[in-house]
């Protein structure tokens, strides 16, 4: 069924994102007030990196940023995505290929004609899975 | 072969847990130093709530807290779980059908004969359909 279904049919669209130049206190804001995991960071209409709760939050929390420190000296460069019309086999093994031991990337930009369409994450693919 | 997986098999043993009086910005903290998304509220050895980062986070930044909030006052009590000896196809059904049009339940306590074993989250499962 995963190899059925194409990534526009599951992906969240109208995709929330930040500026490089923001703060790093103001992205985590930013991803808590919108209740999501990941933040893609566009400079104008390119996507040059990615922001994760995660990573923002542990690091806010133990103190290790310097103040003022903005999004682009800690976002991730090499930001993992996909193609609307790829399956869903594909986004499973991207998720799983450029994660690590500690786990897999749980959300994949989706780009088009080098145009942000939407996020994949794996929660959207374990809901198809369970309809 | 999903049907063929456990949660035994996939899910993370060690949970960390945080006790029903503590501070919910000490909650926080604790889940964004442990990098989890979710925390098991224990009462002693009983399971008596989950307090996830996605409602933490917002409710703090959006300073929705009475200062001095405890962590039993804004706990979801209704805890799904499952059994270590379930397969993952439950587990899917289990994250499907709690959750609602916000999303999944993304990750389910894993206990049995009243105590807490494991958790298992929609990136578990996302890995093993991935080998």
């Amino acid at each position: 069924m995963l190899k059925e279904l194409k990534v526009k049919d599951v992906m969240t669209k109208g995709v929330i994102t930040v500026e490089p130049k923001e703060d790093v206190v103001f992205a985590f804001e930013k991803l808590m007030k919108h209740r999501v995991s990941s933040l893609p960071v566009m400079d104008g209409e390119m996507l040059v990196g990615i922001v994760t709760a995660t990573d923002l939050g542990h690091n806010l929390i133990l103190d290790k940023y310097e103040l003022g420190t903005t999004v682009d000296q800690v976002m991730i460069k090499d930001v993992v995505c996909v193609n609307p019309e790829d399956d869903l086999v594909t986004a499973v093994r991207k998720m799983n290929q450029h994660g690590n031991e500690e786990g897999i990337i749980n959300q994949l930009v989706v780009i088009e004609d080098h145009q942000i369409k939407g996020i994949v994450s794996d929660g959207d693919i374990i809901r198809v899975i369970g309809v």
